[in-house]
């Protein structure tokens, strides 16, 4: 995996760049749709493709390895072959969701133990188990196994988690360095750096994460309920310490506003179920600020949703017929706003990577986030 | 309105024509995919006519005249502009959801009154309200306000409700023919054959509908939970009678035997929500059979949905994929087998317009009965 500097912003921390997979070419800064059980929820494969110009999705390795599972996924040749996406695919290391959705579940050095959500069935993950799954799945880049820690969080506890993240992310270098590819493209690894809101702690992991020498680093453990203050002052501190020449992947964020602040601090991959989840809720992201579809004075607005934005769902469809469906939950309703959130998505980050090269960055950041996070 | 026959099989009754309409031409034998609300659920527009290649869909006056109303629909311009389908749509009368999903609802010769499923509000549809409502909503082709009658059915009820359907038939006619179409383009009235399971009845009602010598003809009433025999016997019955110049359409019918058996007695034109509603809980109509795909035979079946269908979701996504959508009630799930049993519906009679035409028809429809019908 190669990741090359195209430009950086005089006024900013922001960068341009492209990160080179075995399964094609990233513009960065990008934004990754999450495709938790090998779907991106509501949307076709080829409007991923075509309309959305997803460059990049997100695979929930929780949901895969409890359903299909990696047998079929294996039988498969991986998860590209399987869902028919043939671009990259980064998978998460399913700890967010053994923490968040699983049950019983018991954190011991080793590893841990959870029950699933689906069926109640035990299970257990350890570093060196979650990588072989994430190289089972087929991801061209792996995240780290690693505790992401809750906001609020007590210090000590803080700082003892990020130890355990630290010893395990140890095992999962070590894992990774000891085997091969699964389906003869490469599977790089990225750690992830924690430390909740503490700046010494983030100092800390921070340094530890740059010294592993992985080809990418990600920080977690943001937007999970803190001010977005706390969350900027965050991932500027890491951003600093964090080696320029490789990418970094802000894990779970966030908003059009959060995304071109972050951006702005020297980050350049994101992912969020905001777009499409808030899709499916009739919350829309557009080029003039957001709307809640649901709302009566879309009632009789006949303009397309986003004319300026473009795209088949954003111009064919009009605010009024999007509304009659989200209110009746017709699916076509969460399909329709799925695919203009994440067309709106990532035309932001596009337009902020040409924004970043012509130089006008910061000044069209500024611009930008008053006109997309207002509400109409 | 212009009806044209093509051909005619000569060891069946199964007809080939072209029915003109002011928003294009529909070739029969045709299948209307059901758009309740105004849309085909899981269906994009788009999808509607490149990939399924609809030539007509059907909309509820019931949930349309609910929701979003016919104020909306009329600033709209009409259910065309308001959904982005530019192509025929034909209205049913609501009459059927009155009675099988509205409360409260008291029949009189004057009209109904019904509450509302959603909201309870009360409201009351008469003969010519509901032509003048069907005009609103645009339509193409408006249904007349008929009772369908349940089955099983006493002769003495089957008798008097026939004879209100002749009763307000005659008041749709009159309202239809004391009125304007209300966007520029024309709207016709087919009337509908009702008599339950009764031969006389069925007789008289068909020399009745025939006499209003309206543009085309329906047979209502049927597939509600009769025996095949008497589906197929009521059918032939009143096709040998209905003008042979004029389009037949056997309402909410059916299965893909179904729509063989009656396309060889006389039928032109068909709806029903089964391709649609079975998708969504993953039974596929296939060209080789039938298909539940959450049976555990698919879970590792890599092939595609349907490689001898052709088209986009029958071929670009696997069976064992498919399998994993549903199975996780994923949207994506219900929007591919959806496509795949729609696009399978249209394939079918086309391909029995071309046997009609090719004077194969007899001989391919048993084959293909056999065929469509298997469980795989
Ligand atoms: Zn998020
Ligand atoms: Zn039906």
């Amino acid at each position: 995996m190669k990741f090359q500097l195209t430009a950086t912003d005089p006024r900013s921390w922001a960068r341009a760049g492209t990160l080179q997979t075995d399964h094609g070419e990233i513009q960065t800064p990008i934004f990754m749709p999450v495709g938790t059980a090998g779907s991106v929820k509501a949307i076709h494969q080829r409007e991923l493709e075509h309309d959305i110009q997803a460059q990049i999705i997100l695979g929930n390795t929780y949901h895969l390895y409890l359903r299909p599972g990696t047998e079929i996924l294996e039988k498969a040749g991986g998860l590209h072959k399987f869902n028919g996406w043939n671009k990259p695919i980064l998978t998460d290391s399913g700890g967010y969701q053994v923490y968040s959705l699983a049950e019983n579940r018991k954190i011991v050095e080793e590893g841990v133990t959870f029950k699933s959500h689906i069926d109640g069935s035990k299970h257990h993950f350890t570093p060196e188990s979650v990588m072989d799954i994430q190289r089972t799945i087929g991801a061209d880049i792996i995240m780290a196994f690693d505790e992401c820690t809750p906001y609020p969080c007590e210090y000590r506890y803080a700082k003892s988690s990020m130890g355990l993240t630290h010893q395990w992310l140890k095992r999962c270098v070590e894992r990774i360095r000891t085997t091969e590819p699964k389906y003869g493209y490469e599977q790089v690894l990225f750690p992830i750096v924690q430390g909740s809101v503490f700046k010494d702690l983030r100092e800390e992991s921070a340094t530890f994460i740059a010294s592993q020498d992985q080809p990418g680093n990600a920080i977690g453990g943001l937007s999970v309920g803190e001010p977005h203050e706390d969350m900027y002052a965050m991932t500027s501190l890491v951003c600093s310490i964090l080696p320029k020449e490789k990418p970094r992947y802000l894990m779970g964020v966030g908003t059009p506003e959060n995304i071109l602040e972050c951006i702005a601090l020297g980050i350049d991959m994101f992912d969020c179920v905001l777009p499409t989840r808030n899709a499916r809720n009739g919350m829309l992201f557009t080029t003039e600020g957001i709307i809640n579809i649901r709302n009566e004075k879309w009632k009789s607005d006949f303009s397309p949703i986003d004319a300026a934005l473009g795209g088949y769902a954003s111009t064919f469809y009009s605010r009024a017929y999007l509304r009659h469906l989200v209110i009746n939950k017709e699916i076509l309703g969460a399909q329709i706003a799925s695919i203009h959130n994440l067309t709106f998505y990532l035309w932001l980050v596009k337009e902020a990577r040409q924004q970043i090269i012509a130089g006008t960055f910061a000044s069209w950041k500024e611009m930008m986030v008053k006109k997309v996070s207002r509400r109409l």
